[in-house]
């Protein structure tokens, strides 16, 4: 593709597209939630490279969130979006509203079970199971061959798998690195909640992981001494810890001993914005 | 299609297929447990008459059969089953197993919540969760455009049209209308674990359908009355009640008074076979 770039408002519309002699090659999906950053367009340019057509969705999802979360403040910023999209080299927009994806009466929920009561899942009941309904949704509505996900989100990348494979989907996720500020704060639309003092504590989100890493590789492979370390680090720069956790790259099942498939996950409040970070271990 | 039918033992084999440039034309599926009778062949050549490709699935799915039901139990038949698809003109058999479908460390369920928890529901926890899930399964390995089902199982088509609508996916139900013995038996699997006796009784739940149609085109209708007068009948015939239900025949809403848009849904145990037949009141 390379005429202009199609914005797709309607459910019908998108379904009628991916009927119509315009869709034929590779499709890549890129789903997101808006307030686009260099994260969001890295993935775009992943499925530029790799496919023929290029679709990303623009879509709040509310159900992902629980009652006392920032969905309200949740940055909107379509206009510059749909700019930042296009530069990217997406060929379609699909920005359909609550009232379309969640008309009055709806009650079909996906849910997978144990891989979602931990980490995240542990404290954000419900979160998701709103990210696997809504992605179930946009798969049926889009169809993509393949779909390109942040491992910012590593445990949504493991749900969603998981979900794909028991499911039957036939979408293939394609997990991209994290991008990074030039201080290595993981992007993420959550960092513009953050002051100037915030921001640069934020830092220590990143700093933790890789301190966490060096010790591993110095041979320290318990992880309550790997975990008591980035703690008084994370406390240091007054870092309120929601959890820090030593699990299984593929499974997620929480390590007794830290080894070479070990991925850390952690969830850090700095003031009251909660932010998000992993890394593998080697 | 004309060449003969095809028996298809995996999901691989089955999502290659339509992938494959066989796969043209409108895609008609007829998901079955098999013990295949004249309702299912029913089912085969509505959709041999409209589809260019028809595919039947014999799969006896345990993840819709409660702990004490009959899932032991369930008449298998597969061998007269294949001769049957074949006469009725089905293309492809899909026939897997519970290995392929539910493999080890399977987690993901598809849940629609309300109109499982009434009829059926109430008294199968779990039932639809294990119907919805398959047919979720199912859709996404065959990809079918429309999907033939039986009106016996009303409350079934119901729930499964709520989910389809609500996830979005692209097949379309084609309900098809009741077959029943020359007695008037509703055709079920099951009715092959009555005994002569019970085979005689089991004709009481279209007796009572029928006599609550005839009182309300006679002017009745108090479901409590019409309810009433099918109890009578029913337990005349040492039927074990286990619902009799007036709802609306969208929404499965409970009717206050019935009315031109009501259908009346009922479960009877003859002896211990549970029996479901349903009717609307015009």
């Amino acid at each position: 593709m390379s005429s202009k770039m199609k914005v797709i408002q309607s459910i019908e519309e998108m379904v009628a597209l991916t009927k119509s002699d315009l869709w034929s090659g590779t499709i890549g999906f890129v789903p997101t939630m808006g307030a686009l950053h260099r994260g969001h367009i890295s993935l775009a340019e992943y499925a530029r490279k790799e496919c023929d057509i290029v679709v990303m969705s623009i879509y709040l999802n509310p159900t992902q969130f629980g009652p006392n979360e920032d969905l309200d403040n949740y940055p909107k910023t379509l206009k510059a979006d749909l700019d930042k999209a296009e530069k990217a080299g997406v060929d379609y927009v699909f920005t359909p509203t609550s009232k379309m994806m969640y008309p009055d009466g709806f009650k079909s929920w996906v849910n997978v079970e144990g891989i979602t009561d931990i980490l995240c899942g542990a404290k954000r009941p419900n979160h998701f199971r709103g990210v696997t309904t809504i992605v179930s949704k946009l798969m049926n509505i889009v169809s993509p061959d393949l779909m390109y996900m942040g491992e910012k989100d590593y445990q949504q990348i493991a749900v969603l798998n998981t979900m794909i494979s028991d499911l039957n989907f036939r979408t293939v996720i394609r997990p991209c690195p994290i991008i990074r500020e030039s201080d290595n704060l993981a992007m993420s639309s959550r960092n513009a909640y953050l002051n100037e003092d915030e921001r640069i504590r934020a830092r220590v989100l990143y700093q933790s992981l890789q301190k966490a890493r060096t010790l591993y590789k110095q041979g320290t492979a318990d992880p309550e001494i790997l975990r008591k370390s980035m703690q008084e680090l994370i406390q240091l720069h007054a870092g309120k810890i929601d959890y820090i956790e030593f699990v299984d790259r593929n499974t997620l099942d929480k390590k007794e001993t830290a080894d070479d498939n070990t991925r850390v996950i952690i969830a850090v409040f700095i003031g009251s914005t909660r932010l998000i970070d992993n890394m593998d271990l080697v």
